[in-house]
This record gives C-alpha cells, structure tokens and sequence, in this order.
C-alpha cells in the first residue's frame, strides 16, 4: 500500500491524498460503504462501481466469520472474489461487533470469548486469529483487535482497556509480520488509537500507535455517543501526533457534517451505517439538508428526489415515489435510499478533495455545514 | 389497444401474436411481471427494462388505492408517471385482493365491503368504482370486478358466484363505456371467465364473455389450489369458446410448466408472483431446472448464478455468494433471485415466441417440460 499526499489545505489541517492498493487507487478523503455480510444493504456491486463510484468498501470480519464463515471465503479465494468486488475492500477487526452484537462475551487477557448471535455457538477472537481470519478475507487493509471503549466510561477504566489494546496491538502486529497475503495481492495493517475521550490517554496512544510505523493509522472508540465537540476536541490531540505522510482512518463516523469538520482536522478515510441504515429508515442526506422522505409534505411532491444528485436513483425517481415506497415497506425504497445516500456521501469526499485542491477547502465547509444541517 | 395474431401453431393451439398499447409493443405468448404496489418488489425499473425485457408489468388496484392512494395517484399523472414506467401496465381489479388480504370483507350485490388491511378502514369495492379507479391509476388494461371463486367450492356456490361476476361484468363495462381515460392514452378493459372447475359452468361463462366482445379476455378462479389437471381441462374448454382474434390472459399463472402448457393451449398472457416470491426465499428456476439456493449443495459453488442467463446478475453473482445472501436474509440476495426469475420467465415466452413463429414449439416443449420440473 502506498500514500502519496498530494494538498495539504492553508485554512485547516485538511489533506488531499491517493492511497493505492493492488485492487484501487482510492482519493482520500474518502468514505467507505459499509459492506457488512459482503454486500453493502440493498445495492448490486456494479452500483456501487458506476452509481457510488466506491472506490473503497469496508466488510465486518465478525459477520464473515460467522457466515459465510471462513471455510467459503478460502475456496472463493477471498472475500473480493466471493463477492465480485474488484476494487479495494478494508475490514474492521471484528471487536466492535463482539461487544455490540454478541451474547455472553468475556474479554480475558488473551482475547474476546463470545456466542454467535446467529445461533450461540461459541468462539474466541484473538489479536492473532483476527489477522488470520483477515487473512483468509482478503482484505487490502485489514484492522488490528482492540477494544472499543464504551462512552461514558471512567479514567481507570479507560486507561485499563487502552492499556489491553496496546498488548493486543503488538501481538496482532507481530503475527501480521509472520503471515503473507494468501492471494497474491498485498495487504496492509492499521493500528487503532483509544483512550476514550481523556486527552492524556488519547496522547499516550497515539504516541504508542505512531512508533509502530504502520503504514496507516485508525482512530476508534469515537461517535459512540459523547458530544461532537469532544470528538473533535480528541481529532485535535490524535492527529497533532499521527504522523503526516501516512493516512488516518476515523472509525464508525458520521454524519456528513461530522466528516467534513474531521476533513478539516486532518482525518482521511470514514466509515459509517448512517447512510444505509438511515436511508433505509427514509432519512436522505442532501447538499442542500436533511430530507425526511416519511414527513407528509412529500406526499405529493412529484419531482426527483435528488435533482442535484449524482446517480441514476436521484432523477429517475420522485421524493413522492420513494415516501410511498418506504412507508409501504418496500425494498425498492430501501435501495433508492441507500443509493441516493451513499452516492451523495462519495461526492462529498470527492468535492472536499477538489476544494482541497483548489485551496478553498475552508470557505466551502463554512459555506456547506449550515446546508447540510438544515432540516428540509 | 391492437392485437395482432402473427403465427399459429400446427402441432398445438399455441399462438404467436403482438399487442400494442399507446406504451408498448407486447409479442404474446407474455409474461407480466407483478409490481403490486407500484414496485416490482427489489427490482429498480431500469432493471425491468433493460434485464428482464419486461415490455408490460402489473399493478394491484386494491393495493394502490390503499396506497399511495388515488389522490397521490392522480397528481402524478397516473402510475406511469408516478413509478416512472413508460411502457405498458395492466391493473387487476381489486377483487382477488380484497378476498385474500383485507378484514371483515363481505360480498352483496352491490359490491365487496372490507377493511384495509394497513389501518382497519371501511372500504366499499363495485364494478363500478374499480373501473373509476383504474382510470385515475391510467392503466393499459384494466380489469372487470370479479369474485375469484374459491376452491374447491360446490355447484352452487359457483354457479351463484359466476352469476355475480357476469352482473359486475355488465356494470364495468357499462361504466367503462361512459368515462374516458384521463391521461390522453387508452385504456383497454378485460371481462374475466369464472366457473371454477366445473366444464358447464365454464362454457357458460367463456360464452357470456364473448359476447362482450371485448378485445381481450381474461380467465380467472385457476391455480387456486385445483390439481393442474384440472385447470388445463378449463383451459382447453374456456379457449375453445373464447374469441381466436383476441389476446387471452390466465391470470396468476404459474409455474414454467404451467405456462408452457396453457400456451400450447392458446392462452397469451400470464402473471404471477411465483418468480419474484419463490425467488426472495431461495428458488430460481432456470432452464435446466429447480434451484433451492438454500441447500447446502451450493455452499461452495463458487460458479455463475446461471452461467446460461439472460441478466447481468446471472453471471456476476456465484450460487455460494447468492446462497449466502439468502441464508443471511441480506436484500441483494432477494434482489438477485428475483431478477434472475423474472430475466428467465421472459426469456422464456419469448423463446415460446420464435418456436412458434418456426413452427418448432411442439417439440421443444416436450424437450423442455421434463428439464424445468428438474430438481437441480
């Protein structure tokens, strides 16, 4: 994996960069779909190519552990193949699920003991056994096992957890040096800073994560329910100690606003559910504001649901159409939604990097957050 | 609405013929694909056009009137412009529905009282009302108000129940004399053929149909539970009387095999939710037969979906990767089943379309019957 940065903006720590793969050449900033199970919900893989123009997806090695399970992901040869996904794909660690998902987890000091939530069979993730299990994905850059502090949380607490994602961290990272990419392709491996949202902490891991010299870097444990501004706040402290030429991965997050000021604090790559989950729910994201597509002012609204939108989904459907739809409880709602969101998320990045470019990053944030926020 | 006879089949009663409507060309023998609430559930209509075919889809009076509602309805100009479809749509008119879903239903003279089955309201259904209705929908062809006997039912009950449609049948037809179309392009209007399974009560139907000399005509009450035998006997005793120059529309038929046998008996048009309803829990057919994706057969069946498919995701997808899907309740899969089914039901009448046209259908029929009821 290589990271070339390529602006950094004058107004802001904003970065423009290209972070190349064997599979893709991905623009950063940028935004990756959340492909959970190995498809991203309701959207067919050539939508997502020519439609979202994705250059990047992110799978979730908890549920492509527990199925299709590893034992079809290794005669697929890798989770690309398996899923006909021809450009660049990251997976998470699988920590974050555990904890969310899983029934009758422990965490001990040698790894994370759960039940599937399929059908409670038992299972052990370790920092080794995820970096096999990514391994068998596939994935170009694959995620080091940590775990996700909670919010709220005290000092000791975490401090301790901080303190077990670090020896995970060195444990994952020596079997990622002992162990080769098994389809010929090269894989890279990013560390993840904690620290909750304690200043101190936050140092203390980035410094810890940055003398890994990883060829990227994650930030986790944010967005999971403390204010923005202590997101931003914990941004400010991680990123002045990451190091600059190597990209930083802000995990889980956000909404389009929460990734425009993270752009501008020097985050480069995002992930998140909000735009399928919530437009599967009827919430459109809009550079002109938020549409709630069940609000009855739509009902008779019989032009495009987007008409400054970037995919197919946007103009040859009406924001009447698509209420119907979602209010009946269609799929074609949930795809037309997810499309719309994801679509609009990507441009995002891709105009934050032009603005970058261009040198007028900061003008057209200041110019784009009150729109994005509006209430439509 | 013109219906053209183009070829007749020697060895059969198949025929091969062309219907146009202001929004299509229609080559019969057809397929419609059933699009209940103004959606063709996980398929987007550009996939409608370009993938399955599809030149006419169906539309469901009960439930559009329900919902988006007739008021919504008519602001968009009709369905066509609504669900941004330009080719044809012909609407069922109620009845079946109102039978099988709604509450508290009951059926007079007058018509069918019911509750809805969203929000409990009162409803009241006549022969009358649902031609009004399906002029604000602006379907193609629109359908008379039938009651769809049950089965299996006595003499009695079908011979009462056959005398109401034919009263309901002069009534739309009356109604349909007296309105206009309110979009600028025509509508057609179908009586429909009850009798259940009873030869004399289905002669006397088919011939007080005919004398409407209406330009199509429709045979309702079959693939209700009957044996196939049963309802092939109908057939051949219904067409026998129904006009030979007028379009003849089985409704919510069936499987493959059905088809192929009611065309070899004349019939022209078919509909069903079988593609779309089998193909969301893991059957596909295909023309080397049956798919349960479900069986663990498939579980590493890296292959394409359907290497002799006629749609972009019959060949983009594994059956391992579409098995996955289904098993983990993932929408691509639904979406992938049901394109598939549907991209195979077209191509398979339009395939009945060019052996009829060569004179071949007879045997490549009988070639065909044993491999589709395969179990692959």
């Amino acid at each position: 994996m290589e990271f070339e940065l390529l602006h950094s903006d004058k107004g802001s720590k904003a970065r423009a960069g290209v972070l190349k793969t064997d599979h893709s050449e991905i623009q950063t900033p940028v935004f990756m779909p959340v492909g959970t199970a190995g498809t991203v919900k309701g959207v067919h893989q050539r939508e997502l190519s020519e439609e979202v123009n994705a250059p990047v997806i992110l799978g979730n090695t908890y549920h492509l552990y527990l199925r299709p399970g590893l034992d079809v992901l290794k005669n697929a040869g890798g989770l690309h193949r398996f899923m006909n996904w021809d450009r660049s794909i990251l997976t998470d660690s699988g920590g974050y699920q555990v904890f969310s998902l899983a029934a009758n987890r422990k965490l001990k000091e040698e790894g994370a003991y759960f039940n599937s939530h399929i059908d409670g069979s038992k299972h052990l993730f370790t920092p080794e056994s995820v970096v096999d299990i990514q391994r068998i994905i596939g994935a170009d850059i694959m995620m080091a096992f940590d775990e996700c502090t909670p919010w709220p949380c005290d000092l000791k607490y975490a401090k301790d957890s901080m303190g077990l994602t670090h020896r995970w961290l060195e444990r994952g990272l020596k079997r990622f040096h002992e162990t080769d990419s098994l389809y010929g392709h090269s894989q890279a491996f990013f560390p993840i800073v904690q620290g909750s949202v304690f200043p101190e902490l936050r140092k203390e891991s980035a410094h810890f994560v940055a003398e890994q010299g990883a060829v990227g870097n994650a930030i986790g444990g944010l967005s999971v329910g403390e204010p923005a501004e202590e997101m931003y706040a914990m941004l400010e402290v991680v990123n002045a100690i990451l190091p600059e030429d190597r990209p930083r991965y802000l995990m889980g997050v956000g909404t389009p606003v929460n990734i425009l000021e993270a752009i501008s604090m020097g985050v480069d790559m995002f992930d998140c559910v909000m735009p399928t989950r919530n437009g599967r729910n009827g919430m459109l994201f809009t550079a002109k504001g938020i549409i709630n597509i069940r609000n009855q002012k739509w009902m008779n609204v019989h032009s495009p649901v987007d008409p400054d939108g970037h995919c197919f989904a946007d103009t040859q459907y009406s924001r009447a159409y698509l209420r119907h739809l979602i209010i009946s409880g269609e799929m074609l709602g949930a795809q037309i939604a997810s499309i719309h969101n994801l679509s609009f998320y990507l441009w995002l990045v891709r105009r934050a990097f032009d603005e970058i470019k261009n040198g007028t990053f900061s003008s057209w944030k200041e110019k784009m957050i009150p729109a994005l926020s509006t209430r439509l």
